[in-house]
């Protein structure tokens, strides 16, 4: 499971923590255009990708989806939401290229961070300062946007 | 220093923790106009409102600065770019009402978090749920943005 140490939620976790983490991760295989979870649905499972990519994006209209970022690079990780209360996924995934996936059920997951509070700091301290950056590169675009829509305006 | 129970960041603290918080904040005055921080500087204080209005706002071009949020609500919280590496302020903060604020220093954070895991696994996971709600209301707004855009280009 050395998948598991280049994805930037368990870094800094000991070999014996990692071991723990592996003992209650499984593997799943995924077929393209296959749908992982819709948004809106309860999270119930944090993903790691190994193999494939997995397009991440969210419904703006019944006929229109946002794309939000494919994930191609080994270890991404996806479902996050999995983490934190009302634990309910804030975008769908779908399978892009067959692969395989690396699955944590996310009851398994919070028992682990109960029982060892420093993996459990570790893990949230790394998904806080994700969240941070994705947050920041959001406001981007949305700056982006506006300067796109003074334009049309002003044109 | 009631006024931190009421900060989402501290919400699940036991009594002692609460305490040990209490010990390592300060509290300081703010006037109308003044800038407690600028976007891109270093990150080396969190503040939680106790009176007062604070501004958040990002610049977009030098003349446009988009606003974030106006704080209003005693015990909001704003400065948390402290709590994560590269401990850098995301937003500017402008004080919008004379009142007061108070002020905890990021170096003496890391060491109560060091020093009690409990305590920086609740503040993290709860600074995470933030984060995950701020990012999904600002993909929100992009959505707004996208449908205004499209209207534009197609009317």
């Amino acid at each position: 499971m050395e998948l598991l140490t280049t994805c930037y939620l368990f870094l800094g976790l000991s070999e014996s923590q990692l071991d723990r983490l592996a003992a209650i991760t499984t593997e799943t295989r995924i077929q393209k255009g296959k749908w992982l979870f819709f948004e809106g649905e309860e999270a119930e499972e944090l993903y790691v990708l190994k193999e494939g990519a997995v397009e991440l994006m969210t419904k703006v209209d019944d006929d229109f989806e946002l794309p939000i970022a494919m994930l191609r690079d080994p270890g991404s990780c996806f479902g996050t939401s999995a983490l934190t209360a009302p634990h309910v996924y804030s975008l769908s995934a779908r399978c892009a290229e067959q692969g395989s996936l690396l699955v944590i059920e996310r009851m398994e997951l919070e028992k682990l961070m109960r029982e060892d509070r420093e993996l459990g700091y570790i893990i949230m301290t790394n998904w806080a300062s994700h969240l941070l950056n994705r947050l920041k590169e959001t406001r981007q675009e949305l700056k982006v946007h506006f300067k796109t829509l003074f334009k049309f305006m002003h044109s």
